[in-house]
């Protein structure tokens, strides 16, 4: 499947405005991966695809993850968290993606998690700093995205945690493992340097 | 053992300043339990001993982690969540205190925990807004601790977790863990509200 083949597959399942943000988050993830490394191709199905359940109803997502092997606690938090997870069994089913770096990418570009590939880290920071995102802070994300995608990933979630919590919103347990994540390999980068 | 015999013990092991805030915290643990119930001597007893092991060498609590029954991943976080443990194991080596519900509320005075008991809030609580205590947002903590344990600790750690991240500082995955328990006893309220 090419990148123009998944587009015409996502397009009806999204509005307008969704879909113009999944174009450039391809092209974002694109970018990203010209400049650290990576599989384009991957990078262009798993950024077609991140958001393609997002329009499902709710009680069908909810369907999804009770049946398939999904986490059930993902019931217990904010609805907005079960697109990606759900996206990831759908695109193997409707359309015959069983690679598992694309489809991790879809499932974890939303909460993040620990021990993130690069494909998922190129997702989940090509989705928070795509150029229509505007708020405080994403022009420094993208700016060190250019040069250190780890650093930018930690920088989003050190972001995100503290908003998230401003709204009194529960936070799902893969964000807080992420954020930990990233820390622990900025703190290993910060030794480096120092001992360099 | 009575609250001056326990503050007998725990001086010796205290700069004065540390001393005067466990006091502090002796105080406010003991206020808390006039005002939201529990039991005023295990207050007593846990706020006395809550930062015991404080100024034990690391070198020491380390042993202490790797020999006693404690989460051995404490080691991959900053020493200062060491001493909240490890006192708990001091306490009954060196004093007899073997009360599971003091044990816990000293070893979880600093990260929290899920499912934390009214004990365990009450010196949580009273560490973060002991008299003594001054930084941003801490006199709408105690306003709130007058009425609400539950809504006083949430606010500590919307305060404390963004506070850390700001700093660079990996979460003890307990006080998230704390966090989302809060949060949801506030969702829990808030709904009970909107029915009653």
């Amino acid at each position: 499947m090419d990148l123009n083949e998944a587009l015409t597959y996502v397009e009806p399942h999204l509005k307008k405005a969704r879909f113009d943000h999944t174009i450039r988050v391809v092209e974002t993830a694109v970018q990203l991966t010209g400049l650290h490394g990576g599989n384009q191709k991957k990078a262009e199905l798993a950024g077609a695809f991140h958001d393609y359940a997002k329009y499902r109803p709710t009680e069908e997502l909810k369907r999804w993850i009770l049946k398939e092997n999904l986490p059930k606690d993902l019931l217990s938090f904010h609805y907005e968290l079960w697109h990606g997870p759900v996206g990831s069994i759908l695109v193997e089913r409707e359309y015959g993606i069983t690679d598992a770096e694309i489809k991790f990418a879809i499932r974890y570009h939303t909460t993040g998690r620990d021990n993130m590939s690069q494909l998922e880290k190129m997702i989940f920071l090509a989705d928070y700093i795509e150029p229509g995102r505007n708020f405080p802070g994403v022009d420094k994300v993208r700016e060190v995205a250019q040069t250190n995608l780890n650093e930018a990933c930690l920088m989003a979630l050190q972001n995100t945690i503290p908003f998230l919590m401003s709204k009194n919103q529960r936070i799902y347990p893969d964000t807080f493992y992420a954020y930990n994540f990233f820390m622990k390999l900025h703190d290993h980068e910060q030794e480096e340097r120092g001992n360099g």
